[in-house]
């Protein structure tokens, strides 16, 4: 991955036709090429980098312009457009390579002494700001890279837990698993760029959270680097020793410190599948049959409900667009042994027949699992012609989610329109629970004549949206910086002073990911 | 109930025939009555009173010596003891009933103010002297009750979530629920006591938790009132806001402050059961049929396997006491609608026969169904005849049960025939999950001439032995203040001091149930 552009080059996608007509009569937007940027010098003095080299050995520490420009920022739309306009000024002043956890612990340990600003490092595929602190006031910014911690470390196969160090790709995590016979099952939209550690620092959830469940809810133990030592968490599956300090480190974003191992559960590789497509009336009818299969069961691998506006866009039929609605698709993907993935599938499918679902068979299930990774790769190419592209995401109860949705999309589409840029607003459910569902929209508008700012209003209406709703300001992209305000505003002034408690006792000097989060 | 005897008095149980062989020759050791237990005078001042009686009303306060001593201490076997030789020294000055969330608000900063400790109460059940706090230094000690505490506030049936306060009963809310078509699903040992604020305050895990889950599980939002103001959590099932806090407040033991509400996930009220009996010719083989249903499923509602001796103890054979095993017994009870009780009882049935089990029919499983809350109405008769009797329970993982499961047997044994009264050590597994399983121990021997050192010897025998083991001190019953030590060194001082500035930020007079947990 060369950013700001997403994954491997080899598979950069056209435009469909369908997207192309978006971008109207917009001129390229290709953007700098960003080996060419020359960045400032960095801030960091000989001293500190000759310390640091200490640790890792000089051989695993750079300040070349093209590595700190590889770690500056993530993937949200305003990063890319800034990168692509040549704007890298969050740069890390140095990227440092550590071997194994205790250099981690004693990075962390000298830039808290040195006042050096620390940002882990896994994918670096945050689109919430996650990757960018607040620096004002440190002596320069490293960014601890943690690829080379890519070891399973350990797999009970009894228990079913493997010990994944945190800068294990998750492709890489998944293909040592198989080749023992198991799968994590985690597959969230980054997962060609995503680290472990990042899923766990950012309580990532992938496609197949119905039959695999959550990263944090995979996780039953971590180790935790800090500048004032090691936190090592995780006795047993579940214990009733006082609160569930796993669920302390799980999303704290690196402002404790630096997740460098988890403990996760795993399962066999399945050995069959299935992925089907169903089609619904209307998105109210589509929900009611998740919501029955989320809480009568059977719940299928993947289950999935797109709005009408996203129906007819994956569809690809350039008349839908904007036009009168063709009903809401679903998938429903099983996953696991032969007899069993028949048996969910037959109960499933009843269930869903029985909501009113039309079957669609497996042609429409296929081609969203084949082409499931395809989405980022298209965010380039609309960038390129002009057209302003991004998503959020939320998640509310069962009993909140039409109205959420409603005012969601009413909140984008009027800020948008308000700048002269009228928006496609597409919404799914991704993600299903008991008592809730996530919604995840993503926006298409063509570029104004500031995509920053009109994008900026937006966010912020939409922001402001979700929390008149009650609902939570992120189901799997996290706060980084850019939910903040909304992520104060929904835990409460009390308990995130006492967020900031238990920073102030693990990260005295205030040198983890400063900015982020609280 | 009436401390310190367990339950309904008209349930009052005999002493079996085979557990009275137990007791020998030993005199009954009835205790005294603790309505004549007269109290030292309450060290609470008569301006504390006034205070507290502005904020609740005069008659919702009392300092009556009935009433504290009815709030005096928990349900261990020790508390039991103490209470019978008439020591009540721990009795708190005061016992106060707010009648609001509010109320409890205002309590708290005015004992803050005040320097009087606060112990939360609701059904005073605690195994782990989680009601005994550490007063030292403060101006004596109110102990808050929340009975008044005691509705329902909303039902969501569209989210099959409802809104119970801390104060009702588990047996309370479970008819209330029914009333209206649901349930919580949560029957801990303890049910006929136990309260919801107490559930949440100690992760509680209830019989049914294989099919129900723990009540950590349930728990989708909280109140949580502190001296310094209101915590609300919970927006959504899930979600990526930073670190989940609800897990942090879970398990807290009223250090942080009361929890005065919680929003708990419901389930339609079952319309069908089956329990059902199997035997294993060995626990081992037991054990591996249990891990293959909690890890490749279908997982009854109910699953739980004796070992050799409880099995014996079981079937209520005295001929079998210490003799040859009679196998494993395993209980597996089928909750649901009755097409899914048929359904999982078939697979499962078909699993357990494929790991070796013999099928018993119905009759032990409706046995133990009908009979599940008797356990605790034992207790009594048995300290009448001079018998020690007391539980103990960890988790571990499945790769290391049976190494576990050894040791603290051994440990308990050695430990009290070294006291010279060897023991008869039961042990059950009751809470599986995919990566372990909890177990459950159950000590009984003849009194010895001190039979509260002799208990506290190998109580920490089991706890050192549960922690050389890597498992964790608690799966269930939580830590209190038998069981800190073990806990502190379970998560370690950087965790542990990370708790400490929690709870010095919400509650930094340390009036909230001092000298527990942390």
């Amino acid at each position: 991955m060369h950013r700001p552009r997403w994954g491997d080059p080899a598979r950069t996608t056209e435009l469909p036709g369908a997207a192309a007509t978006l971008a109207g009569e917009s001129a390229p937007h290709h953007g700098v090429d960003p080996d060419t940027i020359t960045l400032p010098g960095p801030a960091m003095s000989d001293a500190v980098r000759a310390r640091l080299a200490a640790i890792v050995g000089a051989e695993n520490l750079t300040d070349a312009d093209t590595a700190r420009v590889q770690h500056t920022r993530g993937f949200s739309m305003p990063d890319l457009l800034r990168l692509r306009a040549g704007n890298a000024v969050d740069a890390p002043d140095l990227v440092v390579y550590p071997g194994d956890h205790d250099e981690v612990v004693e990075i962390l340990a000298a830039c808290a002494r040195l006042n050096v600003a620390v940002v882990p490092f896994t994918g670096g595929t945050s689109v919430v700001g996650g990757l960018a602190p607040d620096a004002t006031g440190h002596d320069g910014v490293v960014s601890l890279d943690l690829r080379r911690l890519d070891r399973i470390e350990e797999i009970d196969e009894i228990s079913r837990l493997a010990t994944l160090q945190a800068g294990l790709r998750g492709t890489a995590a998944e293909t040592l698993l198989r080749e023992r016979g198991w799968t994590l099952g985690h597959f969230p939209q980054s997962y060609e760029g995503a680290g472990i550690g990042g899923y766990a620092a950012t309580r990532s959830a992938g496609q197949s959270s119905a039959g695999y469940g959550r990263f944090d809810e995979m996780v039953e133990g971590l180790v935790l680097a800090t500048p004032r030592g090691t936190v090592e968490l995780g006795t047993a599956p579940r214990s009733a020793a006082g609160p569930d300090l796993r669920q302390l480190i799980l999303g704290s974003e690196g402002v404790f410190g630096v997740i460098t191992s988890v403990r996760v559960r795993i399962r066999p590789a399945p050995a069959g599948r299935v992925f089907d497509g169903w089609r619904f009336a209307s998105f109210e009818q589509g929900a009611t049959a998740l919501r029955r299969l989320a809480q009568d069961g059977p719940l299928p691998t993947v289950i999935r409900l797109s709005d009408e506006v996203e129906t007819a866009i994956n569809l690809a039929d350039p008349d839908q667009l904007g036009g009168e609605s063709s009903g809401c698709l679903v998938i429903a993907g099983y996953e696991g042994e032969a007899d069993e993935v028949r048996r969910r599938r037959d109960a499933a499918s009843a269930v869903l027949t029985d909501a009113g679902g039309t079957a669609l068979g497996t042609e429409p299930g296929e081609a969203w699992r084949t082409g499931r990774f395809a989405g980022p790769y298209l965010r380039d190419p609309l960038l390129d012609a002009g057209v302003l592209v991004e998503t959020l995401e939320t998640v509310t109860l069962w009993s909140k989610l039409h109205g959420l949705r409603a005012a969601v999309t009413e909140a984008i589409t009027g800020s948008l329109t308000a700048s002269g840029t009228p928006p496609l607003v597409m919404c799914h459910v991704s993600h299903v629970y008991e008592s809730g569902a996530s919604l995840y929209f993503t926006v298409v508008a063509p570029f104004g004549t500031d995509p920053l700012a009109d994008w900026g209003a937006a966010k912020t209406a939409a922001n402001n949206a979700i929390r008149a709703a009650g609902a939570s300001i992120t189901h799997h992209h996290g706060i980084g910086r850019d939910h903040r305000d909304a992520y104060h505003d929904e835990i409460g002034p009390l308990a995130l002073e006492a967020l900031r408690a238990v920073k102030a006792h693990l990260d005295p000097d205030g040198v983890c990911n400063p900015g982020i989060l609280i």
